[in-house]
C-alpha cells in the first residue's frame, strides 16, 4: 500500500527535511531517548534518523530550528467514540449498562441527522488535532452516512485513523437497533466505499461490533466473514464491568467466556484485533488474547469514571501482552492523551498500594504505551526511528520551566502532568503539518 | 474580629449588590441547590440570600446580569505548599520520604533567597487566583522573611488564607534544618507581626510543624505552647505513607501512634487542627481526631502520585469526620480544585471497586467537600447562604454546552470535568473582585 502511494507523491515530498530541537521518545518501554538540540531527519513522511550532531551529508540542507522546544512523537488513541465527545464529563454516577442507556444511546441516536453528525464530527476531529492525537481508532455510530462524513473529515484533516460504523442489532433503544442483514450489507458497502475513494492509507475501515450484548450471533458471524474476506481489523469491548460480563454469560452459554464469544464468531482475527478495557479478564481469556495477538486498549480514565475497576496493567505487561492507551471518550472525560498517561500511572500506583507485587508503571512506560505501544496498531508510528512515520508534536514549554532547571525527561513530565495542549505549536502526521479543518 | 473590620469598611461596601445568573451550590453533602436566572444578593461581602424571583424590597436596585453564566462558590484548598508549586509534575516515581529529600527540600532551600521567594510566591498566588481558589491553607518554607512576603502577597491579592512558616529542626538537609529555639522565636515573632500589620481578618497565621519526623519534642512543645497562648490553628501531615508511619513509631515509642504524637505535644487543639492525608489512620487515631474535631485534608491526587494509597473517604464520612479537599501541591500536580474534585471521585470509585460496602462519593458530595466542606476552616464560606461570605466564581461555559441541552447540575459537572479555569470570568472574595497581582 505504501509503495503505491509514493508514486503519487508530490515532488516536494522527496526533499529531505531536518528539524532541530529537544527530541524525546521511547524506543522501548524501559528507555527514553533524549537529544538536546538534536536533529530529526525525514523524507517523504518517513524518518531517516535522529542525530546528536548533523551528519556531514546533510550539512548543505536547510534546518528548521526549534531551539528549546520539545519535539515528541504524536499521541495514539486506540479506542475512542467520536459521537460521544459531547457527553464528556456527565453521567458518571452510573455504571456501564445504565450509562449506555441513559446517556450514550440517546446521544448516538441523534447521528441519524447528517447535519448534526457533520457538525459534531468536525468539532471532534478538530479536538483531536488540538490535543496532539495524531492517530486514533474510532467508533462512529450505527449510521452509515454519518460514518462516511467522519471518514471524509479524517481524510481532510490529515490525521491517521481507523474508523468503523458501529454494528448493533439487539438490546439497544428504538431507532438505534439495526436489522441484522442490513447492518452487514451497509458495513460491506462502507468497506468498499473506503477502498474506492481513498487517496492514501492514512484512514482505514475497522470492523466495529459494539460489544457482545449488542450483536446477535448472526450479525457476529456476518461480520466475522467480512473480517476474513477483506482481512480487516476488528475493534470491540471486553470484560469492562461485572454486570456486563454476567450478561454475556447468560446470552452465550455455548461459549467458555466473554473473549471466546468474539473468537468463536470470527471476531478476534490474529494480530488484527483491538479490545478495550480487559479489566476483569480471566487467565483463560488472557491466554486467548495473547495467542490471538490482541491489542489491549487500556482505558484508565473510563474505568474509574464508570466504576469498572482497575485493570492489572503490570500483570498484563509481564505476560507480554500488546497494550496501548485510549481515551475511551466519553467513558473517559477527555481526548487529551496527556491526561490518560497520568491516569494510567495514578491508577497503577493505587493498584500497587493494594497489590505490592505489581509495581506501578513508570512515566517512561506510560509514555511508551501512549506513543509507540499503541502506535503499532497503525504501522510504524510513535517513535523517532529509521523507517517510522514522521508523526510529531513541537511544544513550546518555556513557561513551564521558568525559574527552574529541568532536564529533558523532567520537561516532558511537566508538559504531560501540568502543561496544556495550547503549548503544542505544531502537529505533524507523516511529515505533513496538521491544522483544524 | 469581623465586627472590628466593619468599622473600617468603605461606604461603597454597604451598597446592596445583586447578581443574576445560574446559581449552583451545595448547602449540604446530599443536595445541590440550583437557580436558573436566580438572584444572589449580598452586602458588605456577606450574603443576604438567593432567590428565584427578585424580592420586592430590592426591585429598585441595580442587577448585574450574568445570564447563562454559572455562578458558584469559590474553591477552598485546605492544604497546599506554596514553594513547591514549581515542582508540580516531576519526581512522582519516588515515594514520600525519597521525594522530600530529592525534590522538595532542595527546592525549599532556595527560599532563603528573598527575591526568588518573592517572584515565585507572586506566581503561586496568581496561579491560585487563576484557577478559582478563593481560600487556601498554605505551608510556606522554614524561612520567616519569605513567609512574610507570602503573607503580604496574599493580603495584596484579596484572597483568604491561612499561612504558616514551616517548623523543622531535625532530619532535614543542611541549610534547611532549624535551630530549635530560633524556630520557636521566629514563629512567635511572625505571629505578632501578622496581628500588628493586619487590615482585616482574611489572612491569618497557622502553626505549621512540617510533620513529626521533622520536629523534635522540644520544638513540638514550644509550638504547642504558642497554639495555646495565641489560640492558633495548627496544620500538619498524618499517616500518609507506611515508611513514614514506621519512622514515627521508631522516633516516638512513648506515644500510642502517629496522631497521638501531635496530641501529646499540644499540636492537636480541639476544633483548630487540619491534618493532611490520614490515608492509613487506625481506628484509635480516627477516634482521637474525631474527638479533637480535626479537619481532614483529603489529597487524592497526591496520594496516587506518591503511591501513598487510597484514603477510605466514605468510611470517614460515615464516622462524621470533618473533611475538605486539598491540592497538596506539589504532591498533587495542580492547584486546580476542579481536578481534585474529579480525582476524589475517581479514587473513591476505584476504592469502591475493591470495597463495595463503601460507595464512592457522588459529584454533589465531592463538590460540597471542595466548597462548603473545607470552607468551614475559614468561617462561613463555600455556600450561597444567608450570613455566608460572598466568595464566588462567575463562569462562561457557553462553549461547553454548544450542541446540547444540559441542565444546571450537568453544566457544573461539565465545567469541573472538562472545562478550564479560563472559563472563569470573575472571581470574588468577601464580595470584592480578585485579580492577579
Amino acid at each position: 500500500m505504501y509503495q503505491r502511494n509514493i508514486r503519487y507523491s508530490k515532488r516536494s515530498d522527496f526533499v529531505i527535511q531536518i528539524l532541530q530541537g529537544d527530541l524525546v521518545f521511547t524506543p522501548d518501554q524501559d528507555n527514553m531517548t533524549c537529544y538536546k538540540d538534536g536533529y530529526l531527519i525525514y523524507q517523504n513522511g518517513i524518518i531517516i534518523g535522529v542525530y546528536e550532531e548533523l551528519p556531514k551529508e546533510y550539512q548543505d540542507q536547510t534546518v528548521q530550528k526549534y531551539i528549546n522546544h520539545l519535539i515528541i512523537p504524536g499521541f495514539n488513541d486506540i479506542h475512542v467514540h467520536g459521537p460521544q465527545w459531547l457527553n464528556c464529563g456527565i453521567g458518571y454516577s452510573r455504571e456501564l449498562l445504565e450509562w449506555l442507556n441513559l446517556y450514550t444511546f440517546p446521544l448516538e441516536s441523534k447521528f441519524s441527522d447528517r447535519d448534526f453528525a457533520e457538525t459534531t464530527y468536525r468539532r471532534f476531529v478538530n479536538a483531536l488535532v488540538e490535543c496532539g492525537t495524531t492517530r486514533a481508532s474510532v467508533f462512529a455510530t450505527r449510521h452509515a452516512q454519518a460514518t462516511k462524513s467522519l471518514i471524509q473529515l479524517f481524510r481532510k484533516s490529515g490525521l491517521g485513523a481507523y474508523v468503523g460504523k458501529v454494528n448493533m442489532d439487539r438490546n439497544a433503544m428504538e431507532g438505534l437497533e439495526e436489522e441484522t442483514q442490513r447492518s452487514i450489507y451497509e458495513t460491506e458497502e462502507l468497506i468498499t466505499w473506503v477502498e474506492d475513494t481513498r487517496d492514501n492509507d492514512l484512514v482505514n475501515y475497522i470492523l466495529t461490533p459494539r460489544f457482545v450484548p449488542s450483536t446477535t450471533p448472526e450479525l457476529m458471524k456476518g461480520l466475522g466473514n467480512l473480517a476474513e474476506t477483506y482481512k480487516l481489523k476488528v475493534q470491540s469491548h471486553l470484560s469492562e464491568n461485572h454486570s456486563e460480563i454476567n450478561w454475556v454469560r447468560e446470552l452465550h452459554p455455548e461459549c467458555n467466556d466473554f473473549a471466546s464469544v468474539y473468537y468463536e464468531y470470527g471476531l478476534m482475527p490474529k494480530g488484527r484485533t483491538v479490545m478495550a478495557h480487559c479489566v476483569h479478564n480471566t487467565e483463560k481469556e488472557q491466554k486467548l488474547i495473547k495467542d490471538q495477538e490482541v491489542m489491549i486498549a487500556h482505558c484508565a480514565a473510563s474505568n474509574s469514571n464508570l466504576t469498572s475497576g482497575m485493570m492489572p496493567l503490570r500483570k498484563y505487561m509481564n505476560e507480554g501482552q500488546k497494550i496501548g492507551l485510549a481515551s475511551d471518550v466519553a467513558g473517559g472525560q477527555t481526548l487529551d492523551m496527556r491526561n490518560h498517561i497520568v491516569e494510567t500511572i495514578k491508577t497503577a500506583k493505587l493498584y500497587q498500594s493494594i497489590h505490592p507485587q505489581f509495581h506501578a508503571v513508570t512515566f517512561v512506560e506510560a509514555f511508551y504505551l501512549a506513543t509507540k505501544g499503541g502506535g503499532s496498531l497503525f504501522g510504524k508510528t510513535g517513535a523517532f526511528e529509521k523507517g517510522y512515520e514522521m508523526d510529531a508534536l513541537i511544544i513550546d514549554d518555556s513557561d513551564l520551566t521558568r525559574g527552574m532547571e529541568f532536564d529533558l525527561p523532567e520537561r516532558l513530565e511537566r508538559f504531560v502532568y501540568v502543561g496544556s495542549s495550547k503549548k503544542i505549536i505544531k502537529r505533524m502526521v507523516r511529515g505533513k503539518e496538521i491544522h483544524p479543518i
